[in-house]
């Protein structure tokens, strides 16, 4: 599994159930949504754009992808999760499997971010991603060629307090007429 | 990691969240447990009678435990789950990493079963075990010392589909008294 296999895998339209775990309430959120990830030209403005945004040559991100999701919680049923970024790996010259993740601030996502990945041994994207007073972790991989699952973690600072555990697990969704 | 420590790390009383996700029909369940899970002599009598039960040496099975649980699921309000069962790790002599796991009939368990694990590169423990006409596979990790996690899926025995796919995360009880 190298990185443009694993991006190519997750290209396509995905149904996502989703269950928070919100560790100190003990409480249980569940999320339904739609998921859609497309293909971006390595020179498309956009990425050119977001390559600049942190100094790094356009040349050296492969696999860049817009992904846009639009979903209800049973949270707040008012509220609608809604939002797109893009998003780019940059592989380590060195080491193929790390890289670097860079994601663009989209209009539902307040900040843009850098995130740190590797693909494991047995097919996995992990993703560490630091944020101001929070770290996000992320574990993704494919079950099967149409089942994605997800593991995410987000946790204090310092990475010892573990404040929400989430899991989704991401169907493809067959677009009718695509035969 | 080896199984040792691994097993000797999830010694204690936890409590656990769980979500299913039952995938045909987007559904979500939610399931607040109790988990004890308690250290066992190579040399007590259930476990010589659980290695026997399988035709085992007993001098192969290295930290035997015993698990109980008890919740209450939102699916069904009105049944308690609750069950108990005891668990015997049998390493395999020429790739310490992997082994069989022997499980027996507990008192809410039907059948006993025996399955296949090992330990990832990354501290995970991953167990297959295969069932008359399903299989099942977990992935058993430590966030943290105190925060352990676990990911399974039920299969069909082919191994092609999956039916439901779940998600733990258990938070270690402190014990009041016990400083």
């Amino acid at each position: 599994m190298d990185i443009r296999k694993f991006v190519e895998q997750s290209i396509g339209c995905w149904r996502s159930q989703r269950s928070a775990h919100h560790l100190i309430f003990s409480h249980f959120e569940a999320v339904q949504s739609s998921i859609e990830i497309v293909a971006l030209s390595p020179e498309d403005p956009s990425v050119l754009e977001l390559c600049r945004s942190y100094d790094i040559d356009p040349t050296a991100a492969v696999s860049p992808f817009y992904m846009s999701w639009e979903g209800l919680s049973d949270w707040d049923e008012k509220e609608e999760l809604k939002g797109s970024c893009i998003l780019a790996p940059v592989p380590d010259p060195d080491h193929p499997n790390r890289g670097k993740l860079l994601r663009s601030q989209g209009y539902a996502e307040t900040i843009p971010a850098v995130g740190d990945y590797h693909l494991t041994d047995d097919g996995s994207f992990v993703l560490h991603t630091p944020y101001d007073r929070a770290m996000a972790e992320e574990r993704i991989w494919f079950v099967t060629p149409n089942l994605r699952c997800r593991v995410s973690f987000i946790k204090t600072s310092a990475g010892s307090g573990v404040v929400t555990a989430s899991f989704s697990t991401e169907i493809r969704s067959l677009v009718s007429g695509s035969d």
